[in-house]
């Protein structure tokens, strides 16, 4: 059973520093105080994870899923080319688990604050009836006027994306096919998914990126979003799509976590964007269009078939 | 069944003003872009609300729930004399939950928006195995260094709560005894709490509170809240304690969710605190004093006896 809620509170603002920079006021108070420097907007994002849906105990350790609440919200700041400064956990937990795990999941959470310097700023704790469920916050900030929107995409504009894809969904798979998978070089992107803030930064600061956005739900489903909100379409080569084995095309087209940033860029940027930022590969893979719709071009580059946005949704979608 | 999730964003999002003032970008991105006024701070707040926990279907009507989710973070931002700009919903949806249902929801979700000049700017929708859950966060802004913290109690300052303490706990009851309530204005407080967003800001702006909190866990806590955050301690009168039948003085001791504001002002502000502020009477009930703990002083103003924090607290403490 884990700790009751003033000791679970005061354990977990014990783990974190109280303030910070831009944290004014942290753990303690009705609200968290937060001074974003002059001249900067503020970006906020919230995901929700939920045992069964987003994670399961037995697949995952309590630091991977600590880990992956907090990187679904740090991938989507990145994705806006902004500086992640404080997160916000609101967790419940039945009463089944321990407070040991409880620890560790905070372990992973609080590890990955660290790297990326956010303070656990606030949050809430509440008792669940059945699985464990986490919504994070996490806040940036960002140069006035400077975040990269997903609707800046423009006919002729290049799409790149980041990394490797696909390899969170070929753990998945191994994972539902029922294999034991501990966590492995092989095995990180899915149990410790690295969100692309410093790309995302990079990219922001130099005015390279048109539109961009996070690979969460899937290429498709996620290049698909771009082209709505800019009311345009695209093509992407079959052939360029970025993969590793055990990963196949399908899991890089659809398969969803990967955490890579997915951006478009003028056509006269291309030789400005450098073949990797921050360690990580920057592959070209099509093109944005006029014709709506997202379209796959084969290998001979001749055949083009509709690219159907297949990612992970829920509801049964 | 609820809509598949992309529907059911979109349709949240044509109910929600996209863009208003502050709010640069609303939905539809990785993040909300929000333009805090210069010289101005951020305050921040989340509340998760489950089904079981916080409001049970047969007892609560979805605008009543949808209702209370958002009042619970408003009035973190009341209490810290903040004035509300965005709020984000992260809402976990079983498939047996009606589309109709979650439509009544966001009209008391969205009602009260509207009220307070909040724009709905994000979220996150997700599948539930069980119930429903709902996690709000509340952004608001405040002029630099004016937030109204917890730990500003100094001894010697008077206590004041404001409106009528107790009322909510008073109907919870009925309810737990098998009564069917339904809204009305003796049940108003319970099923749609009034956030004292205006009383809060006028403390602030008049620079009359040096500690204030709100009444959501019930005064026996939040006042020791506010003792342990300033290492002071407390007594409170016995005979002040503003409350109405059918709520008992234990309802108002102990009682949660009753969403008025608990603060501390210095004894020379007294002649300055109104009677009533927005129409809410102002009741001064008690003193800041050097003894930690806090005490409840009998009718004879003789004796005194400890007020122990016993309001609702979760994982059975």
């Amino acid at each position: 059973m884990p700790l009751p809620e003033r000791q679970l509170i005061s354990r977990i603002r014990r783990s974190s520093k109280d303030t910070s920079g831009e944290v004014v006021k942290g753990i303690g108070d009705d609200c968290a105080v937060l001074r974003i420097p002059r001249g900067h907007e503020t970006v906020v994002t919230t995901d929700f994870s939920i045992e069964g849906v987003h994670f399961r105990r037995e697949w995952h350790t309590p630091e991977s899923i600590g880990h992956r609440c907090l990187a679904r919200g740090l991938s989507d700041v990145a994705a806006m080319g902004a500086q992640p400064v404080a997160a916000f956990l609101s967790l419940a937990l039945p009463d089944h688990v321990s407070q040991k795990w409880v620890d560790r999941f905070m372990l992973g959470f609080t590890r990955l604050c660290e790297r990326f310097d956010v303070v656990l700023a606030g949050g809430d704790t509440a008792q669940s009836p059945d699985g464990v469920a986490a919504d994070i916050v996490v806040l940036g900030s960002v140069p006035r006027g400077k975040a990269v929107l997903r609707s800046g995409a423009r006919v002729g504009d290049d799409i790149y994306v980041t990394g490797l894809l696909g390899a969170s969904a070929a753990t998945l798979r191994e994972l539902f096919n029922g294999r034991s998978v501990r966590p492995s070089v092989r095995s990180r992107p899915h149990f410790f998914p690295e969100p692309r803030v410093v790309v995302g930064q990079f990219l922001q600061k130099n005015k390279l990126a048109s539109a961009m956005i996070d690979l969460s739900d899937g290429l498709s489903v996620d290049l698909n979003h771009i082209c709505e909100e800019s009311g345009v379409g695209a093509w992407v080569s079959e052939a360029a799509i970025p993969h590793d084995r055990p990963a196949v095309l399908a899991d890089a087209l659809h398969g969803g976590e990967d955490y890579e940033l997915l951006f478009t860029a003028r056509p006269e940027k291309h030789n400005l964007i450098p073949e990797e930022i921050d360690g990580v590969p920057i592959t070209y893979i099509g093109t944005i269009i006029k014709d709506k719709g997202v379209w796959l071009v084969a290998r001979d580059m001749q055949s083009r078939q509709p690219l159907e946005p297949k990612g992970w949704q829920h509801f049964g979608d």
